[in-house]
Parts: structure tokens; C-alpha cells; sequence
């Protein structure tokens, strides 16, 4: 079978490797599709060279059918179209021991920290499957993993029917959250300066503001007679967006940190105190929001067609991300994996 | 009847004033003692000129008994002892209508947007008087509004019984939340690094970490099993209890923020994702905590004694300014006002 290896320094390598069998426990699936995100980028950038070495299969954001059963797994049968929750929490730290696993202190991320998702057949522990429903599209349910990060973000947030959110960054996740957001009723604006992307959250239905040209704070105070925003997702990472993020915000307003923020940016806590606001930091997704997300993908309620911008063959994986990096108007890019 | 007017520049003039009646809707309270907190030192700087002016009588700590009734107001007979919570909201913003008039947008603050607790005889709206159980003690129950402030803060922070919590700073707020939480059965570290504070909560039974001697959060991360505190408290306003809030806090651990941060911070912004923290803002009290500090110091469950460090004639009032003012080992000065 075909896998595409990263070799380092934005570099891939395509080998014929053995089909590997399932271990116990485990449950091989056929890989359809897979998108490529911001951490893949960030992997093949480099950054990650310390964590993932240089012959590593990334890649989880997947969609496939299962194809082998390892020992001691029911529940599944061959040609099961699945996608996986890439995630292998320890089971013992304080983390997992409070239930909160998906954010275990010892978390291994399958994909970076295991062989991931850009090879024809990958091996996952049964644990980490979930079935799609009958007739839902391969293509569109490799959409499912960053669509529960967004469905993670949205119920951490408590978005109620008919409440005023801002989405602060139009990136691919921010652009889900607003989907999810508005699948639930409520009243979604977008803050985004890069055109490219206002023009897509535009087509997609969504009103915008950018700040470049706009008091974004102002105008959505001024568009909900005074309150803000019931709740913020800040997906910029930007110093620009902390700022914004608790001028926007109501009384009471909820801020979701979704964006890495790898500087320590300044905050305006004072704000916090005078609003009573709340920060909600938010990692991933657990079980149930992939369930959400197969959910909304099978239902229509995400805008899978203008999502995906381009869909190329596994061979072609180093110019798929070579194209990602030179920026323009792509929002998700599929590899097709095993034709 | 003598009431203390703040004149400007850490000046008090005490005049003999004639006593108001209470208009429709007041009740007259003769005031028995009222503390005096942050706030009014900030005052006595005269930071706050601008908002009160150079003839205003301050206060709002204070307890009393009731002296008279305005027209309509039933529910309260002369002699009743009782506190006043000092919040006048506007009742029309989006904050008032939302159901959180504590914060409203246009909130008054009884002893400073209006005559204070530093006279006599006080007229208040009777919405804002609470009745206290017979047998509280006056000295004692003048304490109820900074018990407010902390019941707010530890129920806003859903603090739970075996919970391990952090308070950063051990003013005279920050020491309250600790017996509010420890009276729910959390348990409780206090982080200090001024000695006459540290010897003040020990005596009070509180473990204590001085971070000018141990890395605090390295220091609770390994007293509760590499998990970190559930409940970190912010009462510093530095950027060094910033920093420690995120670094000590357990994952899923809610952060809140009672300090008034006037800069900017710093904020680790990557470890509220990393750890799916949450921070909670929070300010002044809704009336349900009035109701709870009442019940607290009426049961025992806050050490007033160890609170209180000294108590002044109204007489004396410039000269109590004076000594807190000075610094040293007082926390929480009473003026006695109707002698
Ligand atoms: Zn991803
Ligand atoms: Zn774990
Ligand atoms: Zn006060
Ligand atoms: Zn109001």
C-alpha cells in the first residue's frame, strides 16, 4: 500500500510499504479522504521535528471504511464507513482520572505522536471509531474531526437559540464554529481582515466586519442596542483579537479561547471584572462532539461543498501543501487516499 | 447628627448636620459601625475626585438599626437591626434586563455616587436593606458587605466541598474568600508574600506559601498529586498572580478573577487552551450573597474577631484613614458611628 511519509523541512516521501495487521484491540480502516489542517502545516514547517522525528505519517482528519478487526473487537464489520477520534489519552493521570481525558496530561495524538491518516490502510484502537450513518459522503465526513473541534467549541461556549456570537479569525475552524454556532439558531457575525476569506464567510451567508475598515466592538454593540455579544470565539491568536474580544463581549458574555496563543498576549482583565465575563479555554473535542459533528454532516448542517476547495491524489500530497502554504483563497484541502 | 465629609486630599470634615427624613420608598437606618475597604482608601488618595466630588460622606460597610420609614415601605419596624447592600441599578440597561442589575451599566454605589454610612442617620432605598437574625452582633455584622463580596466570589467560582483551592493575596477580601470557602469544606492555601498578612492567616489556621521563598504552583501541583488547585482565586491585581493563577490551577480548573487589574497583563493565553481553564470576572454581590454572609457571621462560620483589628470613634475618622494608610499588620478598621 501507498503512505506518504514526512521526511522533514517540507518534504514528503511516497513508499510502498506492507499492509499492517490489527493489533488486539485495534481496527484497521481503509482511508478515503483526508484534510489537511494547521498543525499538519505547522508539522511540515518543522515545528514539530522534535515530537514527530522525520519519518512520520500524519495526517487525522479522516474519513474511511473499516477493512480488518484486530482480536477482541465486536461491534464492527468490514466495509463500516468510519471516521476516527484521533486521540490516546494515559487513563491514569489527574486528568483522565477527573473524566477529563481528551485533554490527559500524557495525551498521545494519533497522526503526530503515532502514524497517521495519509496511508491507505491505518490501524486505531477500536476506542477512537465512530460510525457514520448510512449514505453520508466519504469527502464530506473527512470534515468531521475539525467539525467537532467546532461542535466542542460551541457547547463549551453554551450557545443558546437566538443569542448574538462573534467570531473573531476566518480560518477553517473559526468558519465550522460559525456553521455549528448557526445551525443552533444563533445570530453569528464574523471579524476577519483577509478578503480572500471574507468573500468565502460572505457566500457562505454570514455577515462580516473587518476591523481594518470597521469599529468591530462599536458596531456590534451598537447592532445589539448596547448588550455585545453573548458570546466571543477569539480564533485569531492576534494581539488585535484579545483586544476585541472583551470590548465586544455583554455583561456576563462568555469568551471562548479557541486560537493557540503562543505569545503571552495582554488582557484586559479589568474588563472581566466590570462585565463579569467569563474565559473558557477549549481543547479539541470529547466523544459526544464527534456524535455532534457526524450528526450535522450527515444532516446538512454544514456547508461541507463550499468548505472543501480542492481535492487532490495521495501522489500529489507535497503540492497540496505546498499550495496551502502559499496562501490564497483555499479553506480545506482533501488528499484522496486510497483511490 | 455628625457626619464625616471627605473634603479632598486625604481631608474629613466632621459636621453636625441636620437629620433627613426618609423619602418614599427609604428607610433611615442610624448606623452603628462601617469599615472601611480599598475603596475608600482609593477615595482618600482622591483617585476617585472626579466621581465624588469634595463633599461627600463615604461608607459602605456598615450595619445599624432602623430609624425610619419613607412612605410605602412596609416589612420593617424601628430598632430592626440590619445592613444595607449599596447598589442602586438603573433597572432599564441590557444588564438590569438581562437580570443582572448588581452589574448594571448605570450602577450607582451607595457612599460614593451618593451620601455614605459615614453619618449617623442614613436614608437608603428599602430594597437595598437586609434584616439581620436577632443576637448578631453590630461590630460584627459590619463586616457583612466584604462577606458578600467573597460569598459572591466563591459561589461564582462553584466552589465544592473537598475542593483544593489557591487564593493569591491575603487582603482583607482575599482572607474572606478563604473562610468563605473553607466554611464549604474546600481546602484552602493561601499565597502571600507580606509577613504581617502571612502571620495574620496563619494565626487564622490557613496554610500559607510565600512565593519570595517557594515556587508556589510547583509547590500545590505536588501537594495534590500533580492535579493543581480546582479553584485559583486572583487577589493580587500583580502580574506575578497572573502568572501563578494559570500555572497552579488544575486542568478544567476555574480561575477567578476578584482583583482589579488597572494595566493590562500578561496572560498565558496557551494554557487556558492547553488546560481547558476558565476564568470567571467577577464584581460587588447579588442579593442571595448579602443573605449568605448574614447567615455566615451570625453562625460562626467567619473569625470576625481576627477580622477586626481595631475600631475608632467616628471622631476619629481621618486619623483611621491615617494608620491604614501607614500600612502594618491591621485588617479590616471599624468606625463606630452612632456611638
Ligand atoms: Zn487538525
Ligand atoms: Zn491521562
Ligand atoms: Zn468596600
Ligand atoms: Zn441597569
Amino acid at each position: 500500500m501507498r503512505a506518504a511519509f514526512y521526511t522533514g523541512n517540507r518534504t514528503f516521501d511516497l513508499r510502498d510499504v506492507p499492509v499492517a495487521e490489527p493489533a488486539p484491540g485495534e481496527v484497521r480502516v481503509r482511508v478515503a479522504y483526508n484534510g489537511i489542517c494547521g498543525t499538519d502545516m505547522h508539522a511540515y514547517h518543522g515545528a514539530m521535528d522534535k515530537r514527530i522525528g522525520f519519518n512520520r505519517v500524519i495526517g487525522h482528519e479522516m474519513s474511511g471504511t473499516v477493512s480488518a478487526l484486530g482480536e477482541g473487537v465486536s461491534g464492527l464489520a468490514s466495509g463500516q464507513p468510519v471516521v476516527v477520534r484521533p486521540l490516546k489519552p494515559c487513563g491514569a493521570c489527574p486528568a483522565c482520572a477527573a473524566g477529563h481525558s481528551h485533554i490527559c496530561h500524557n495525551l498521545k495524538f494519533l497522526g503526530l505522536d503515532t502514524d497517521g491518516a495519509l496511508q491507505e490502510e491505518w490501524c486505531v484502537p477500536a476506542y477512537a471509531v465512530h460510525r457514520l450513518p448510512d449514505g453520508v459522503r466519504l469527502d464530506h465526513a473527512a470534515l468531521c474531526e475539525p467539525v467537532a473541534v467546532a461542535c466542542h467549541d460551541v457547547r463549551m461556549g453554551r450557545v443558546k437559540a437566538g443569542e448574538d456570537v462573534l467570531v473573531i479569525g476566518a480560518g477553517p475552524i473559526g468558519v465550522l464554529i460559525a456553521m455549528v454556532a448557526r445551525s443552533q439558531g444563533a445570530k453569528v457575525t464574523i471579524s476577519e481582515i483577509n478578503p480572500h476569506r471574507l468573500a468565502a464567510v460572505e457566500a457562505m451567508g454570514f455577515p462580516t466586519l473587518d476591523p481594518t475598515k470597521v469599529d468591530v466592538a462599536a458596531a456590534i454593540t451598537e447592532a445589539t442596542g448596547g448588550k455585545g455579544a453573548d458570546v466571543v470565539f477569539e480564533v485569531s491568536g492576534t494581539q488585535a483579537g484579545t483586544n476585541l474580544m472583551t470590548e465586544a463581549a455583554a455583561t456576563r458574555g462568555r469568551i471562548v479561547m479557541v486560537a493557540i496563543h503562543t505569545r503571552k498576549p495582554e488582557v484586559d482583565l479589568f474588563r472581566f471584572f466590570w462585565r463579569e465575563l467569563e474565559l473558557i479555554g477549549v481543547r479539541v473535542y470529547e466523544p459526544e462532539d464527534f456524535d455532534r459533528a457526524i450528526e450535522l454532516i450527515a444532516s446538512g448542517g454544514i456547508d461541507c461543498e463550499r468548505m472543501i476547495t480542492d481535492v487532490r491524489d495521495l501522489g500529489e500530497v507535497a503540492s497540496a501543501f505546498a499550495a496551502l502554504d502559499a496562501g490564497g483563497p483555499s479553506m480545506k484541502s482533501l488528499i484522496r487516499v486510497a483511490g
